[in-house]
């Protein structure tokens, strides 16, 4: 499967990428409205599995030319870029490609981190909104550390939640998920239960900033 | 410590009584708005300890007695009843005294199970604006399955959140919270924040719904 990392320069692309690439035998591809930037992160990624004894061609491209080549699609930009992100990349999705949801809406104020969804409930229900009719939506991979996704050592044992209206794209992506060795994905229904999800990811700041020794925090369910 | 369990005859207040009973040496009195209700749910957790070996004293009152007799009073009733239930109780809380407030507002639609807060932002913050102000207010013991918890057979490892603006009272909860074999107490800051914790709540039902062989599920943050 060829997946697309939109946004693939930032913090949680290059987590996704790395594991991808790392894990699995898909083709990794890393979008930026910067193709410049693109194409060097791309090699940065490359080295780093290299070093790691991988040998994977990880090509970069401006974001519509990404999302062409791809099959899944990965909105791997901050939530207040996402649909601007669709957009620009809507004549590029065909039929049966996937897009990929795993922003949400945090604000930060003296208490702690807060969730802030958009007007449409959800990050999720956001690009649902945004997307074309015959493009499916997934909402997933929202409430992972990045830095520890993109360290390679680290041990995951974490779980990520699905939400879709199409059983289909669902499941193409928890298959994508669970090819990441240590992340199990599990099923949280349709797309109207997104906001619940996105709550969890200023839930791990908080936790994380308030007891010692816990950082970059995921979540098992059990 | 004295522990009062208002709506001690409820799921949540069950399996809170039966473990603190079963695991730690504090006092729980059971609290109802009808003390016969509650003199006979005592009395049948004293039976269930009995079975097991474990020989407790479990009194049964209604609320305001049973809030008068305690340090920590958990008010262990449905999120509609708790406004309610703080007032009843008021004027036997002592300057002192500890407020907990396990509750969600959860609503139902055909997608699944919502996150559904009152006015004040979360059960939490009701509680805390509903409270004398001598009487410290602390969120806990929100994401627990009512079932599991009352089945002393059933391991937790799992994690409860605390919030709370006063850190002593903080502390005596996380303490109690600790003393249940299994349960490991996080903090996760102020009262600010709670709302993000309540929504898991709903989030819980939802993966339970959806994934084969998962029921009565708590989370860990690791």
């Amino acid at each position: 499967m060829r997946i697309a990392l939109l946004g693939g320069t930032g913090d949680i692309g290059e987590g996704l990428a790395l594991r991808w690439a790392f894990h699995t035998n898909h083709d990794v591809i890393i979008g930026s409205r910067d193709p410049e930037k693109a194409r060097q992160k791309a090699e940065e990624y490359e080295t780093e599995l290299d070093s790691r004894g991988v040998d994977r061609k990880i090509n970069g491209f401006e974001n519509p030319m990404a999302a062409d080549r791809a099959d899944v699609v990965v909105l791997s930009v901050p939530p207040y870029h996402v649909a601007d992100t669709v957009d620009a990349v809507a004549d590029k999705l065909d039929e049966g490609d996937v897009l990929v949801t795993p922003a949400a809406g945090i604000k930060r104020d003296d208490d702690g981190f807060h969730y802030h969804p958009p007007s449409a409930g959800s990050v999720t229900q956001l690009v649902a909104d945004a997307a074309p009719d015959d493009v499916a939506v997934v909402g997933a991979f929202h409430n992972l550390a990045a830095g520890r996704l993109a360290d390679l050592d680290a041990e995951l044992g974490i779980d990520t939640l699905l939400v879709a209206d199409d059983p289909d794209a669902k499941e193409t992506v928890r298959m994508l998920a669970e090819g990441i060795d240590g992340l199990r994905a599990l099923d949280a229904g349709g797309i109207a239960n997104a906001s619940e999800i996105e709550a969890v990811t200023p839930l791990l700041i908080n936790v994380a900033t308030n007891n010692d020794g816990m950082h970059d925090l995921g979540v098992r369910f059990q």
